[in-house]
């Protein structure tokens, strides 16, 4: 049993974390801070936990040394409390966004701001396991990548890997209400949020940095674009990814390609069927799920390589893929308290 | 470990036993049957469970001895089958409506139409285990109440036992699509069932029966009526039930009554709060779990206590509550792979 | 042609009678106001209105005199600007609940403030014009009624008045988004709010005052109560009314009754079908329009009548009511402005 | 006043073109035809209708003469028809799929079918009266373009006029329940369908041909693939179209275009703004109208001009574009009957 505490709980992605952990059989929620509610019950935010557990939030200030800390706070805040927090715990995954770029430049540009604990940047591993399960289990610091990064990364790693496509790649991804955060707004008033197929993001998503850092390593001159939009769904995110296979490339090079790469991943599931209703990747049937399922299409007619990538952007593409990588950091089963199937109907 | 086999499993209350079960560490699944699908693989059927299951369908008649069997029929189906089904299973829990209602004139004036095999009616035990633990566990054949009569029974089970309220009981359930079941119909048709705030049942709802029988044992000339509402809404159940206390009945007596009743039950919590999103209870973060969420209020103008209950209409009020009802059967612990605590945001 | 204002035009209610009165015949749009938006084309708070109209936001401190004013303010606003407003407006309509009550008394008892203005509560008509049609016609100053409160008094109006039911009267309404306005908050936000069965107020709403104040009129002692669900709905109002008939009451007398009070009522309809989907009022085809649509059953079992209306919020609810009594004020066809007749699928 | 009717009226195309021309002031509606549901009224169809309209479906083959037939059937069923609906009907509007493609083999090789009266294939006009004004004015025959066509044409046709993007063009279409019609199936039914990002066309979209074949009278070798994804939504569509600008082409030169071709269009709007909500096209507030909402986006990271199109699929995208043809051919003001500006919130 080891003891793991939150920093920043009383959001999303902290209360997923909390629900994850309330059921693992290795692990001891220590403390749970949050600023706001310091005192309160976390069955406060966090309605589904009630009679689960009596946890009650700690003030930040009050934190104590741990051995895993998880950190769940708005991108730019947690590089200002890391100096603190790796005196107080073994290992540290952040969630945040802070971390997860290795050039400070790349960082700042993206995100219009400083960093402001640089010489840290160096020490953090970036959290999608299926790329780096080995220096994950050795690190000491992971950077808990972004939702549709993963989803896209996941969705194009053996592609690239296997150099099937070319370099052009647009991401056209469906975006749900959770990943804006805890926070109300004009956005998110539900009779404006409600039904809205909002093109909010055209271009200029941010978590292309991550993706083309992550892809580079693989191949030269990747052009990635994202345009995201948000349609009514509160829990979920799928992207529908845009490619030009390379010349000659066939529908079982690809089919080998995610094979070699994936056969024996557990959080990764083909999805390709000839009939049924789910024949390509459906956000909804993962809710909960530490699953990212991926499908593709050959185009036939226009010269193309439609790839369809969905996962749940507060476990996979959070809260969950942060557990599975402290399942690797502390020696424990890569699945262990990820074991939900997900629900259907929903 | 047991082998249980599932009669029925292509359609939702089948595919929510099935995924519970897949994840209960008592339980070997030896079949599950399917007229229309025999041959082919469940995740066909239950696209959540890919990765997690090879069971393939089997045809009903090629069904083996088993332990115990789990039968998730349409209403009017079992009872044709029955006499040779417990040839085969030593114990049987029955989802259908066919065994719920003790007397068979009963059955028939609400079912129109008549019962084939009402020798065995008084075999069943309505499995509501709140009410029926220690005959639960002694029995070998339960009959999985309905849904709407789940929620509602529990929610007002203490009250009629403490002689809290009036007979007249006024029942305004919100339901849900997928208690209609697998089979599509112009009324479940998306463009017409999006959205809609339909009254497709006024008056005259067939679990009406159930909750006069399991009430009347404590409580002579109950009234009760239910008016049935479809929202938009996959999965959950929500009933506001009207009351009219009794005279000089104070809101300290009705907390009273739920806690003597209900302070030990792992699946009951009373959900009445000063603050917060969630002060009553909310079906859309039960989904996935076994609770049913009860809380009241005391109408201080209009002389009325209005209860309000919420629960996953295919969990508690149907698959989970059957395994319930198995862990008891089969000497397990009561609350064993119904663990899921619901996720927030959802 | 006569010159309309709307003070407090940037909210929902004012955006709507906006919507409407731009395609009415006998009507130019003065002024609209809004103390934050001044200076802004409408069309950045109505987006629907893009090259409808080129109107702006007025400061309300510039607003002149026109021939009548809609007030679309907060619920206690109207009360302090409205010995002004009547010294720049010949007629007055306003749609918040400030004059909707006739006592002094039971406006402070319900909405727990001081009434400023209370010698113009006399001035005001309640503005349900099936109720009050030659006194809206006659009047200069009309308050617009709740919406809940409206589809409630038009639902029991004629039931009241012909003596078929009992005093006890249970309306369990299903409320939309917009009803809560313009400005986002917690429970607004839409991973709270999608997908919710919220029992948001099991007792205590408000408009209970104004049924009781209109159908007070017809029957002595009334006890009216109601219980108030949000669902996931951003417009629309359903109300299910648990009633007792009268001893002897059939459905016939009740039929009989419905049609002699609404046989000629415009924006009325009885909808009690034997087939099809849409057998009851249903409020999403009801989007945009004026109607008021009422259906009922006969519970054979349970003593019961149960009867189902149906509005839009905005619309019957709020700004097409407004807009109907605007027009007998104003001597134009009743109907005038109001045709829309709904959209079917939506 | 002109005579028409509506060959096919009880799906939702016919029932759209019927609820706009029952408000249309030159127009009577003589007829409308059903062979389910003949000698039944509309609205037990089109629920919206009531105490709009008493007609009642007429049998097909009782159609009479008429100034001009809408003619709303599933796609390939018009064209058995035509010879003999051209004798009844001086003016047709066929809104399926059947005259759209000017080629024979076109048609053939999209719809997998053998076109039965091609020699009438030369006779109709394409529908889409942006581009079409003048021939549709003085035509006879016009053929409804698909809807996804529709927004996509309008969307993409002043940059390839203006020689202002790349051949390669991708859109991915965001699509609603409606636009698969009124029978039910498993992948419309509710439990399945709600809460969808089905991915269920990622290539192959048959509207792909009606598009090329539009914009190939400005552009040789139109590079044009769709990818679909069925979203919760009943009505509306929205298109991301990812393009690559000609080099050096800029911003201005793009709004230059969209201005230069619709600027005085009445139905087209370019939305694209710097605050607010909806600052692109956004289908769930042009639900009921005819406009088509065009904005764009310059990508300048990655090389790409991103533009955004949204229609309500039933109006602008069927019915309303027909009606608007309907009254160029009959030399009506292009708007008559299409006035309706949307709705906000909803």
């Amino acid at each position: 049993m080891i003891k793991i505490s939150i920093f920043g709980a009383s959001g999303y992605a902290g209360g997923e974390i909390l629900r994850i952990l309330l059921s693992h059989p290795k692990v001891v929620i220590e403390q749970v801070t949050s600023r706001q509610f310091a005192g309160q019950p976390v069955s406060q935010m966090h309605p589904n936990l009630r009679k689960k557990t009596d946890l009650v939030f700690s003030h930040p200030d009050e934190l104590k040394k741990c051995s895993l800390l998880f950190i769940a706070l708005p991108n730019g805040e947690s590089m200002k409390y890391m100096p603190k927090l790796r005196t107080l715990a073994k290992k540290i995954i952040d969630l945040g966004a802070d971390y997860r770029l290795h050039k400070q430049t790349t960082f700042e540009s993206w995100y219009k701001q400083k960093h402001v604990n640089p010489g840290m940047l160096k020490d953090f591993v970036y959290g999608v396991v299926e790329l780096h399960r080995l220096e994950i289990k050795r690190s000491s610091f992971v950077a808990g990548p972004g939702c549709e990064a993963t989803v896209s990364i996941l969705s194009l790693y053996p592609l690239v890997k296997h150099n099937l496509i070319e370099e052009k790649i647009i991401i056209d991804a469906k975006m749900s209400s959770s990943q804006a955060g805890l926070k109300p707004s004009a956005s998110s008033h539900h009779p404006e949020r409600a039904g809205v197929v909002r093109s909010y993001m055209p271009s200029g998503h941010r978590h292309t940095a991550e993706i083309i850092q992550e892809l580079s390593a693989y191949a030269k001159g990747l052009d990635v674009a994202i345009s995201a939009t948000a349609i009514d769904m509160v829990r979920g995110l799928l992207v529908t990814i845009h490619t030009i296979p390379k010349k000659g490339v066939t529908e079982k090079e690809v089919w080998k390609a995610y094979r070699t790469e994936y056969a024996n991943e557990p959080f990764i599931r083909i999805v390709k069927e000839r009939q049924g209703l789910y024949r390509f990747p459906e956000p909804k049937i993962l809710q909960g799920t530490n699953y990212c399922d991926i499908g593709f299409e050959m185009d036939t007619i226009s010269k193309r390589l439609v790839i369809i990538g969905a996962i749940d952007n507060l476990v996979k593409g959070t809260a969950g893929q942060a557990v599975q990588a402290m399942n690797l950091m502390c020696g424990f089963p890569e699945e262990m308290g990820l074991e939900f199937p997900g629900l259907h109907p929903i």
